[in-house]
């Protein structure tokens, strides 16, 4: 970093807002895992850091929900896998134990009105479907292997799968109806979206950065292989606790204002000022040398940004768009399917919901099913009264797991299309034609602003891991030069 | 409207914000054609109303730019055609007048490095290709007729015209490669984006609420055959003259504060207290009965709205894109062109200006070309510095039309995508798999909030003449059921 602008005052020091004024040598926006991972990499280089985060909580994307009896469930992002090495090393640094996602008894699968039961991981559907799933996700792993990670932008020959959204791709590689539904169902499982929202070359990218698309949706050796005892939101809790007060909780940052770097420009770095961007939030200023904005890219779209940001990153936050997704946990006494040899893994193609696990603690009580609504039915739940929401998942877990399933002690789910903080879950995607043209802004600096969070990474993007290692990849770039 | 919530304090009177506070029948946010045509609707009904801008001027997506001499170029939308029956009413009604674009002479068409003239409407190209171009219109048009432009979300059986691209369509529907340039130029000039970027419903929409791909892009009985004398900008220059007072400029508008009517969710409609909505700006609070938000969506989508938006409101507007557009003129001694048998009209599938007019004042001096830089070839121009963008739109020029294009006595552009209260012209595009599941959010009311603005419009959307239809239609909205 380290250069500084002649002749420009720094914003920091001109600022005239209200509030609490803080110096610091690098702000963080966002205590999400990746802000508070770049945090805690920052302040283990020695750098002065700051935390500025507009929920009363930290976390972002992660969040317990206490159950009763010392229980949580997790409403955000819960599961670790293998390869996945930036998340298992944080949680053992931290103190934090995992434990295997419940895999045992038969699965369930739902379409066409009928609900039938299965041995391991292949559901019960015709053979000739099956084979043609098996044939599409090869064709996908294959073409996958062609992206680069770190700049499909610069891959001008991967135009054609950034041109057609992967509706149309599928279309074109199944004739049967069954292996459609199926490869929609992966669809709504890894982006909470839908086959026709998402570019081929996104769908491709996002397989390649976790390394294959069973890796994307197995449990057994797959991202949903394990999960953190206390649930994942301890992680971003224990990082926060080792920052202390450099997390200031409870302010919606509205603005950044920054001054443009010469050195970007190609000419020689000059010296940076003390303060060369100030993050004004409601109530409190924070001026720093640098600033790391880790929220997702469509919230960070939403900031004010003096002067405004470049037209390739403005265009890419305006077409990245979050997944949309309802998480539900139907809580009972007893997880009751277990008894009945049943994993508490069901997959509807008539919905609404599309995925169930049993997501009981590791103690197995009390037993709770959970249930995501995906893509287009979780738009519509969204925007239901909560006790509609609550009867269509009912009736649906109890069409999967049978009468017992109607009755919960507790349901709880979060909507995070609402949350304005998030905008949406899982993460963001981008639709056709943007690869090529905005992508290199996902990570690329402006001015004395480095981007973090999920979206931004290389590997696992869209996973807490990617989260990590963005956070970790943005305090490296700012240190790098000191 | 009238009805307001029991046990609910009205949020005009519990804003907690600095500076003036306003109270009015109707507030309307933007002062662009849409906002203005809302606002002179309502005060020509008896509505108190109150207009909050954030620029220091009105006329939104319209500017004029003085070029010495008492004249101007306009740097936003600029034309008026056949069927465009609100525009050329408010035109007459305001004491305006038009004349017809520059239209004589024969236009030129770049390709593959080689610039030729032709005369007419179809550029010289090998027959096949343009053939090919004829039944691909041809096509374009009959599935536009089956688009009800009233509500395309409602019909599910377009939703595999909403499940692809442009660009895939077109690979399908024409062999060579001749016939795919004329086809983009055709989606550039129209949309300022890519067919990679663009739904295929999306575009059926907007033919559809044009009338037909021809009335688009002609410009003899097409969407280009007439200007303004003095400049578009003057349609809202003398609106907001009638509106006196009434419009406040340079007020950014950050917030909105609304109720939730009950009447909605289907229960007996209740009387509205005096402020069910209050929006903030910098140092203006105008609180009121109902709001008109006459903004681009995506730049709708930017304000905060407490409580926050339903799911198919945000997620509309996390999806509604912004064209890329960056709108040149180069100004002459005199309209060279015209002397040499030219019409100043040329089509480049070379680049990076896709489509340049003859833009001259009525009486012929000073000469004006109007170059469009449009989509990729847009957004890559808009970052780069305004000397190299000159440079590059120059070059682009002299091959187009000599040496006496090379050195203007005056160049003047506007990069819209990097206005932050625009984020792009010339308008908002869906993606894939937006239209059905939120087109709905378009103009349908949240509370007492409703919605104009040219992407509102179902009769030429994306025009002047739809942004003012939008701003009698949101008016009427409110004022229907008093």
């Amino acid at each position: 970093m380290v250069a500084t602008l002649a002749g420009q005052q720094p914003v920091g020091d001109t600022a005239d807002v209200g509030g609490e004024r803080i110096e610091a040598e690098v702000v963080v926006v966002g205590a999400g895992l990746a802000g508070l991972s770049a945090a805690r990499e920052l302040k283990k280089r020695g750098v002065d850091v700051v935390v500025v985060e507009a929920r009363d909580r930290v976390g972002g994307r992660t969040l317990n929900e206490p159950i009763g009896n010392g229980e949580i469930v997790e409403l955000g992002g819960q599961w670790v896998g293998p390869t996945q090495d930036h998340a298992l090393a944080l949680i053992a640094e931290l103190g934090l134990e995992t434990f295997p996602t419940w895999n045992t008894g038969r699965n369930i699968f739902e379409r066409n009105g009928k609900v039938r039961a299965y041995e391991g991981t292949i559901p019960k559907a015709n053979p000739v479907s099956l084979a043609e799933v098996g044939v599409a996700l090869k064709r996908l792993n294959g073409m996958a292997a062609k992206v680069d990670v770190e700049c499909p932008w610069a891959q001008t020959e991967l135009a054609r799968w950034d041109a057609e959204t992967f509706a149309t791709w599928m279309r074109r590689n199944t004739k049967t109806a069954t292996a459609r539904d199926l490869l929609r169902l992966a669809i709504e499982a890894v982006w909470a979206a839908e086959p026709e929202d998402v570019s081929l070359l996104h769908a491709l990218f996002y397989i390649r950065s976790a390394g294959s698309l069973e890796l994307l949706l197995d449990t057994e050796g797959g991202a949903q292989e394990e999960r953190v005892i206390g649930g994942t939101w301890l992680i971003s809790d224990r990082m926060a606790a080792e920052l202390g007060d450099a997390v200031h909780l409870g302010f919606p940052v509205r603005r950044i204002r920054w001054q443009q770097m010469p050195g970007e420009a190609g000419e020689r770095p000059v010296e940076i000022g003390p303060h060369p961007v100030a993050v004004e939030a409601d109530g409190l200023t924070v001026s720093a040398r640098a600033a790391v904005v880790a929220l997702p890219p469509a919230v960070a779209g939403r900031l004010e940004y003096d002067p405004i940001m470049p037209a390739v990153r403005d265009g890419l936050t305006q077409r990245m768009v979050q997944g949309t997704v309802v998480k539900c946990h139907a809580v009972y006494d007893e997880p009751f399917w277990r008894s009945e040899g049943l994993s508490g893994q069901a997959t509807s193609a008539d919905g609404p919901v599309s995925v169930t696990f049993d997501n009981s603690p590791p103690g197995g009580s009390p037993g709770v099913l959970l249930a995501f609504l995906e893509g287009n039915a979780a738009r519509r739940a969204t925007d239901l009264p909560p006790e509609d929401r609550r009867r269509i998942v009912l009736d649906c877990l109890t069409r999967l797991f049978g009468p017992k399933a109607a009755k919960p002690e507790r349901f709880v789910d979060k909507t995070w299309a609402t949350d304005e903080f998030a905008r949406g879950c899982y993460g963001g995607y981008l639709p056709t034609g943007a690869w090529l043209m905005y992508g290199e802004a996902l990570r690329a600096p402006v001015g004395p602003i480095h981007w973090a969070g999920t979206e931004t990474a290389t590997g696992w993007a869209g996973y807490m891991d990617g989260a990590i290692s963005s956070g970790i990849r943005a305090a490296r770039e700012i240190t790098a030069g000191t």
